[in-house]
Formats: C-alpha cells, structure tokens, sequence
C-alpha cells in the first residue's frame, strides 16, 4: 500500500514511470480496477477533481462512493475525520480526500487501512495537480521537462499549485523561472528558485517563454487583484510555447485565446484524467 | 455528434423512430454503452430527471458522473458554463444539462465536444419531457398521435411542459384541444392552435377527451392558484381515455385515482426511462 | 417481494440464515446483482448508512442511484412520500429510505412496487443496523447468541438502536442485561427485559460482561450528558469480552482502546457491509 500526500514523497523514477504510462491512456478502457471501490471523500466541494477521479476509476471497470457533502453529513455528529476514515477504509479500496486543513491528510494517512490520495488539503497540497501540470509539459515538450523558460502569472503568494510545481520543476535540470506579480502577492522568498527573476510586467518576459503558467487571483483566500492577459499580450508568446491554467479560470485569459494550438488549459483536464487513471491502478492492483 | 437542445430541432421521423424503439425496452438491459460515462450536470436539482437519466445509462452498462449541487461547486469561484462543459467533455462522453437560465443550453452547445442533452433550460425546454408525454399517448393509442382529443388542466401560461407537448402535438393532423384555466393562466394567445377551445370549466369538455393532461400551478413561478379535480369529475372521462401529469403532483389528482386504469401519470416514468434509454444509445453510439 | 421495515417482521430463521450466509462474505465479490438498480433515497444524510449499501451493492455487480438530498430536490415541489417511492419504484429494482419520520417507511412499502428496506425512520427503528449488531456478536462469539452477559452504557432512552437490540437479544435463551445510564437517560420501562439490573456505575457490571455496547448522547435529539470510559475502566473488562458502538464516536470511547482485540466497533461497520450484501440478495435476486 502507497499513500500520496506530497509530491515530495515520491522520487524521479516514479514520476517518470507514471508520465510515461499516462501518455498510453488517450481513449483507454481497461477492467484492471474490476471490483475495486473508491471512496471520493470530499469535505469542501470540488467538481473538477472529484469528477476527474471518478471517470479514470469507472474507466479502468472500478467503482466510486460519491462522498460530496461531507460537512452536511456525519461530520454534524461531531465525528473525527480518523474515525470517518477508518470507517471507510471497510468498504472501499482507496480514499481520495479533500479537506480544508492543512496536514489532515497526513492524519487520515495514519490511520488507514486502505491508501489515502491527498485531493487537496487547504493551503497545503494537491500533489495529483502537480503531477498533471508537469505531465502537460512532458507531453508536450517531446518528453522532456528540463532546461525550459517557465513563465509564472498571477497571485503567486497564495497559490499552492504554483508552489508546488516550481518545486516539481526545480528538481531537472536547466531550468529558469520568471514570475510576474504585483509585489503583494509575489512567491514567498524561501521558495525562490536560484535561476529565477521577479517582475511587475509581463512584457518584460513573454516572449522569451517556453511555459505560461497563468493563475486566477484567489479571492476567497484574500487577495482582490486581477489579472488579465489580453490577446495582444498572448501573441508575443513563442509559436511552440504553451499556455497552462489550473482552472477555474475567471478572466485572466481571453475565451478567443482558447483555440490557439497553444493554449493547453482545457488538455490539462484530459492530461488529469491519464494521471489519475494510472495512479489509481497504482495504488489499487 | 448530434445535441438535443429543443423539439424542434428533431423530425417526425426521428421521433417515430425513438418511440418505436422505446416501445421495446420494456425489462431491456444491454451492454451498448459499456465503457460509455455520462455527466449529469444538474444546475437546479431535479431528482426525477437526474434519477431517470441515471438508471437509462447503467441499463445499458454506462456510467454516470453524478453532479447535483454544482452551485455548491466550482460555480462558487465564478467559472463560466462554458468553461465547466468544456471541462466535462474532457472526462465523460455526453452531458445532461439542467440549468434555470434560458439559452443556456444552446451556449453549452456551442462549445462542447460531446452531445448535450437539455434536461430543463429555466422557462426555455424540457425536450425528453415532450418526447416522454408525446410517447405515452404514442403508446396508449395504438402507436398513433392524429385525430385526438386533448384537454389540459391548470396553469397553461407559466408551464413549459405544456407549450411543448402542445408544439408537437400539432404537427400531427386531426387534434384537437381544450384548454381549462383561470383566465390569468390561459395559455399565451402566440401558441394556440386553430383546433382549440378555451374554459374555465372542466365540466364542459371532460366526457368528450382521450387525452387529459393535468399541470400542477407553478407556486415558485408566480402563481397561486390550485387545482384540484375530483374523483367525480375523472369520472366523467371516457373509458379508453387516459390521464397524464408530468409530476410532481400537489393535490390536482386524489391519491384515489391512481389505481384507474386511466390514470398514466406513474407510468410516464418508466416511459420516460425508456425514450432516454434510446436517446441515450442514439447520441452515444 | 420482501419489505424489511422492522427487525419484528422476520423471524429467527431468516436471522441465522442471514448471518451464516454474512459470515462468508469477506472479500466476496459476485455478480449475482448484475443488472440491478439501487435507490438510496436518504431524506436524512447518512454517510455510512448510504456508504454501506453503496458499496454491498456494486460488490454484487449492481448499480446505485444515490439521491442523498432529497430536501433539496422534489420535496420543495411539494411532492409526498408516495409519490416519490412509486416514482423511483420505475426506475430501480429496491429502495433503501431513511426519513426523519417514524412510520414513514410503512406508508412508503404501502405503495411501492418493490422492496423497500427501512435505513432509519427517525425514531423508529433502522433494521439493518440491528442486525449487524447481533451479527457482531454472534461472529464473535462462535456463532452463538445466547447466555451472555450484556452492558449497554449510554443515552438508552432516546437511542433507537439500544431499544431494538435489547429486543432482539431478549428473543435468545439466558441473555441478561446490565443498563448504565443517568436516571434521567434510563431505557423506557416497558422495554426492561425480565434478566436486567439499573445502574449509574459501570464499575458494578463491567467485570461481569461479556459484551459492552457503548452509546453516544443524541445532543440533537435532546440530552446533554456525556458519557466518556476511561482506558482503565475499560480495562476491567474480561479478556475474551468485546466492546461495540453504532458510531459515530464522539469521547466515549478513548482511541487509545482501538487497537484493543476486544475493540469490534470499526469491524462492526465491516460486519454491516457482509450482513447488507446478504439482505440485498435476498430481496432482489
């Protein structure tokens, strides 16, 4: 059994194993999962990954306990994530939570008896969004995800899918970062990568990018910025650089942009799905 | 690919073709949409349709992603329905819609790239809902729509279920209808077919009907009339007649009635069941 | 068809079959409900009670329709009880209901066209659970159910599952209870087995019993007392006794006792699973 808490917690080869099997998933149908049953336990709601969790599972013939309002639920009764995690690690194989507590994965993790898959927990991580923005890369960059121009935009100091792909991405060789911020909301400087530069404009470094990772300004976790990249800005990138969103997006790309051969923020839910596909049956089989 | 935004973008022969295939799904299990993943992306919950869609896809070896609170949701962070049915599209391989907007169906049509099925577009259309009602008398008649005679009761000027079934119910020749309302419910004077007679008093027309279509009074639409018919009254209907309702009911129809064997307004259900099973197919495969 | 809306309703030998059978079911997977719809109509979230027939259900191969916010949905509309059962009874093979109010369950079997099975009905009684408590003891106890000395510690006048299983423990030969409660959480006169003795003090009994059943107070059903062990009471324990909760835990039970061998309150909800599969074969296959 492998939890997956951290994307610190796993090294180079699997990463590279799990990129290289996900590449293989476009329109894969398997049975691998028959009889296997997740849990998507998610205690604040999250549409996209807990729908993305649960197409990779029914894909590979397994099934999935929907747990989507947990807050309404048991948890009224006073009960501890522990004992709700024991509980339903009796009737599933695999628990995919989302909590809004820093390190309550870490404590389901313990307690479990079947493997925890950290779906986000508050300002810590969301390890499988950071494996599928690197798998974006990868795929398309020739399989490769060294010595590249990584282009960061947005609120910088409050989101943790930046963090943590910077560090994802710091681990290869080569390669160097821009990160374009209004000076509030700029990476915390402890997680400052040595080749990198800060700056207000993104002139400044857009055309000299091979990834655009753009993020919306998270106004429910107290920034009110905004940031919106006009068409005239985006056309400055490289023809062979790509564009990335976590999603939801808001307004910080232009809906013309979509349909460039650049923009890859819709393939980065497919891109999801692959990954997942892959980890689950890791975990599972 | 093919969407279904309205009835009227569907022919005649689509729709005999549908019914005479759900006339024969009675007890049908298949496999026809294995590996098949449907999203039911219910904007406003509806329990009945969601559920319906549900079971027509496992019937045939899909898969639903079930998504019933999405205001709760990513809508939260203010992404667009443009963008969420994009996102959708990437993990499932069509999605039923229900939203309380009108036009929003056709705005989710625009962009996605797997079939949408409108299951409810505020004040807009219900389409399986028509097809549904179209094939209960489909079914009850002796597979024939023409030369009937149609009475539908209660509020005919908020009620899209009506405006619909009466849109298609004038395609075929021969039928005739009588509308009984409350003057400030009539049915708007734009869709009124030439064969139709207007009343406030079911008395008049009821012995002279095949086909009794009941309404509930839409309260959370504006209006606070109720009707109630009574045992009495139905019995005035002709024996071969039948009484149909699109539920929920409230008190239009006594619990005593249903056990007629007039009374097809459970049986819609399953009816309904069936024609979404072969829309289902027909879009999927 | 088969209704199971109280433990009262089903005899001695449908009880031990049950259970026999349940004991068999650890890690069985089958796909003797292939083909087969579940309704989860919970007007009450329950996650564990819904989980647990979730997950009996796709283990045998069938589906599960789960509408887990019916107060949301319909029921705004105004639709009853009936109507929604009749409802759902087109669409799916059983009905599993909880609803916060007693008698519900029998006014829903009524009219329903197939099994309903009783998930709570406020309360009144929640069968299922009933019999994974005995069914704990039996597969604890070597497939015996009677001459045991039974401590209940708790709220034993507002929880309906103490009541139940004091009832079906009290069908069985030699069984005698000891109940631990504040006076004013005492069980309800009429329902004192002849073999009981009343107490405030489980040091009086609990070296003396063979098996301890540990309920919370009910906060949102009235009473305020709370009842926590301590590692050293439970330690007065004999050594081949066992300790059950219906859970949700909130201190009465110290998890410091979770590794204890004679800790089954998690394995309980294991047991609920097993005992779950065996009823939903039984009423649909």
């Amino acid at each position: 059994m492998q939890h997956l808490l951290s994307v610190d917690d796993i090294n180079e080869k699997f990463i590279l194993d799990l990129w290289e099997r996900a590449s293989d998933q476009k329109d894969n149908f398997s049975s691998s999962l028959k009889n296997k049953i997740l849990t998507n336990l998610f205690y604040e709601p999250s549409t996209r990954t807990s729908s993305s969790f649960y197409s990779a599972m029914v894909r590979q013939g397994g099934s999935v306990i929907p747990i989507n309002n947990v807050k309404f639920s048991s948890a009224i009764k006073g009960e501890s994530l522990e004992d709700t995690i024991i509980t339903m690690g009796t009737m599933s194989d695999c628990i995919v939570l989302r909590h809004p507590e820093i390190g309550s994965v870490s404590r389901a993790a313990k307690v479990s008896s079947v493997p925890v898959i950290n779906a986000g927990d508050g300002k810590g991580e969301h390890p499988t969004q950071t494996l599928l923005d690197g798998f974006t890369i990868f795929y398309n960059n020739k399989e490769k995800i060294d010595n590249l121009r990584i282009t960061m935009v947005g609120d910088l100091k409050n989101g943790r899918t930046v963090k943590s792909l910077v560090k994802l991405l710091s681990r290869y060789s080569g390669n160097h970062f821009n990160f374009v911020s209004p000076p509030d909301l700029r990476l915390p400087k402890d997680l400052l990568p040595k080749n990198s530069f800060q700056t207000e404009k993104i002139e400044e470094v857009i055309s000299d990018t091979d990834v655009l990772y753009v993020t919306r300004v998270q106004s429910e976790r107290g920034s009110n910025h905004q940031y919106s990249l006009s068409l005239d800005q985006l056309n400055l990138l490289p023809r062979k650089s790509i564009v990335m969103h976590p999603l939801p997006r808001v307004n910080e790309i232009p809906r013309a942009f979509d349909n460039d051969p650049r923009a890859k923020y819709f393939d980065q839910m497919l891109y999801g799905l692959w990954c997942r596909m892959v980890l689950l049956e890791n975990v599972m089989s």
